[in-house]
């Protein structure tokens, strides 16, 4: 059994959200590392700004953040970004931070610095590393009725299975169909 | 454009049904070709019955056959269920046909024998082989909630983007949510 003073720390932790698109097949970007099959989607109201209005840090791969670059803005201005990677930083103009340690490690320091909610944006690389790591904690899903045949999969493989309850389904009048499920 | 003879021909053609439960990880079986994972879920009302009293052939590959064959009774007793595979007949029992054609010639003889609508039980192997022969026509899925990590994939790779229309979601109380998508 835990300690009191172990569980007073494990209540303190931010609470980790996945948020993200994926076709009906698992794929969060074509075989080209593209996402137009996303397009005929855009400007739906998703309630992304309520998400969003509620997370105060996210957490990225570092395709991903490549990804986000190419945008005509930097989408996240105002929130941290810690960009996962192994590699050396990509950009030295601060809007995000390059990280090569483990999500744990990540995120005590994020709740040092008084986050309660971060998002998980992708890709795969990040949301297998926090789930492993027993840290996510709730998943919000958008399956776009599509089969992409091949590309990069939301769900790298892992050896630990994982059960989910489910807390609501959302279907959306343009085919997509919203799940949110926590984790223990 | 097609000849009013080719279209009455295609309008022939029995209607595909895929009708499956997969992980949200899009597993439908586990690493050791299991299905535990459905286990706490036996027993619920999904509308099978009405389901299956609509389907009139079933198609299956090798392995889900030989799991089929596993259990204390022959699930499809009175239905025609052709069991796809490049290999020799597994069993001289009549239960099922063994054919090492192609989707579309099955289907042919399929609906030569007045068969209306087939449902395509599993596994990958079936399902992206009338995929890919643009053959399938109705996705109706079962999303378990449970992440699995590994296991026998619904959707192996395959080459084709193909886009889907969401036709009905239907959310079960014990958590699984149920999709139905119509290919056009």
């Amino acid at each position: 059994m835990a300690s009191p003073r172990r569980l007073a720390y494990f209540r303190a932790m931010p609470e980790v959200i996945l948020y993200i698109a994926h076709s009906v097949d698992g794929f969060i970007a074509d075989r080209d590392g593209g996402i137009g099959f996303l397009k005929p989607f855009d400007g739906w109201d998703f309630g992304y700004d309520a998400f969003y209005g509620r997370v105060d840090a996210l957490v990225m791969g570092r395709k991903t953040y490549q990804d986000c670059r190419t945008f005509p803005e930097w989408p996240y201005r105002g929130r941290p970004v810690v960009v996962m990677t192994k590699g050396p930083p990509l950009d030295g103009d601060g809007l995000a931070v390059f990280d090569d340690r483990t999500p744990q490690e990540i995120l005590i320091d994020l709740e040092h610095a008084g986050r309660r909610r971060v998002w998980v944006v992708g890709g795969g690389g990040p949301v297998r590393a926090f789930l492993d790591a027993k840290l996510l904690k709730r998943i919000i899903l958008f399956q776009i009725p599509v089969i992409l045949g091949n590309g990069a999969p939301l769900w790298p493989p892992g050896r630990r299975k994982v059960d989910l309850k489910l807390r609501r389904a959302t279907t959306h009048l343009n085919g997509v169909v919203e799940t949110e499920y926590e984790i223990g």
